[in-house]
């Protein structure tokens, strides 16, 4: 089997060329110093979205994890992003740092992964650079968005009375579901289109953590019910890995109390597989409470990850 | 000295945010899922630019490196390549991937290159990401830039008879240019709205290989002129540095021959102090030859870089 030290750089930025041709909106794509794309027309009225996001070897992923399915994930984290702010994604750099040793049909399923994730939402792969590393490999995406300037959503706009609902099910993410889950592009631009949503995030924190994040950024405290949390069957029943663990990739939002009823059924009609459930309240303050069935409360900790502090 | 272990990860975003305010174009900076920028009005008359490159410790600089310095290279490496495109960079996201026991000094000192280099060039730094690594540490950036339509340079436009133009001396960087260089971004700008500038690359593989780049993007021979060669003091006269070595980041373009004298005046009265000169002409066939001062031509061999198989 060759390694990519036998391919040669040449060899291997080569067969990235074949795999992602210019065309169209892309004047220059892999194999200029730039990527370059056109703008569309009514450019003016978007706002564009950027972001970067990378997986880390023994950080993001380890060796159960497919070639495959590391690529669809360095796709997705910043898919997620961009559905956050609810954007329609549109181009892709991806840096791949890589050791002389690997074998090419592995980084070429890796590039698989990616490429899958990317066309299921529409982005084209229009660049990036591969770098040689001895330590942990990895994969850095850099993704270009656009969003019509209306419907931009931001953390800081939860209102005190807001709604919170969240996609999906939570927690147990890691027994799987970190390395599988389709962001919720569709999701998020139907729902700015659907319903006033004021604040919104994607779950990659945990609920406790990314709610945190909306609350400080919008100057707001928030009330949750914990039975109306809903656990993904990964959880095994703990309302504290519902509540805690990252990587849910669900999208979480405000939206004004007398909207709730409306939306929720314009959802059933439109997404009648993926639940959307009002776990809470945002409320006067800074803190976040749990309320338990009895309407006993107590606060919220923000647990979650912490790149820096959870290092062994 | 705190380490970054000891700031935590929270700790080390608020520093960012302090340092990387939103405002003007700049709708949601660091802190929200993506960064958020307006286009200007008349943006669909411009390309937007994209490029993302990362500097690696032990690849791309070592011990001998300061962490200013390393921040500068960071971000003045990507602005080289839009400064080959001919375009106005205005938007970076950077990553940065660093140990746990790293001085936490340490890191915002190569935030502070990078943030020296961003505004020299009118960048603002709106996003990005940090993750832990247990190898090499390392920083990726990726650049947003814009053109317009009419003013992007790509490499596949050189044309039979163009004369070959280089900026700057050559060879010798890695004994201190390459962690200090300034990006030809002023330089490459003037001359897209001076002179009928055709293909363009800035050198970052060596004069020999990014010469090889352009014309095998445009279907093209080149005779290069040996005794015509500007070489950098750092090259210590060696040829065959000024030729091979890497990181000159300095413009390589050809223009229509009749445009060398007029672009040439026009130029010593703006960049005085940068030399600018012709160093050999566009051919038919796909071969780059060396012409002595006799007029003896020999094939020119294409060395320089390559990642994979330069490992030790």
């Amino acid at each position: 089997m060759r390694t990519l030290r036998e391919l040669g750089e040449e060899g291997w930025i080569a067969l990235l060329k074949s795999r992602f041709p210019s065309g169209g909106d892309v004047l220059a794509g892999i194999g200029d110093d730039c990527a370059a794309v056109r703008l569309p027309r009514g450019a003016g009225r978007k706002v564009l979205l950027l972001k970067t996001d990378a997986v880390v070897e023994g950080v993001h992923f380890d060796r159960r994890a497919t070639p495959f399915q590391i690529g669809w994930k360095a796709m997705a984290r910043p898919l997620s992003d961009i559905a956050a702010m609810a954007g329609q994604p549109r181009w892709a750099l991806v840096t791949a740092a890589l050791r002389g040793n690997m074998a090419a049909r592995f980084a070429r399923e890796v590039y698989q992964g990616m490429t899958a994730a990317a066309k299921s939402f529409g982005v084209a792969i229009v660049g990036g650079e591969t770098v040689r590393t001895a330590g942990p490999f990895w994969f850095s995406v850099a993704l270009i968005g656009e969003v019509d300037r209306r419907h931009l959503r931001l953390r800081s706009a939860a209102r005190i009375g807001d709604a919170i609902l969240v996609t999906g099910a939570l927690g147990g993410s890691i027994h799987g579901k970190h390395l599988t889950f389709v962001p919720r592009i569709a999701e998020a631009r139907w729902l700015v289109e659907h319903a006033p949503i004021r604040a919104m995030i994607d779950l990659s924190d945990g609920l406790a953590r990314d709610l945190g994040h909306i609350c400080r950024a919008s100057g707001v405290g928030a009330r949750l019910e914990a039975p109306t949390i809903p656990m993904a069957p990964a959880s095994a029943g703990s309302l504290h890995r519902a509540l805690n663990d990252g990587e849910d990739y669900e999208l979480l939002f405000t939206v004004p109390a007398s909207a709730v009823r409306r939306l929720r059924a314009g959802w059933r009609r439109k997404f009648p597989v993926l639940p959307l459930t009002q776990i809470g309240r945002i409320v006067r303050g800074s803190r976040i409470t749990l309320a338990d069935a009895q309407g006993n409360t107590r606060p919220l900790n923000e647990s979650g990850y912490d790149h820096f502090r959870k290092e062994p």
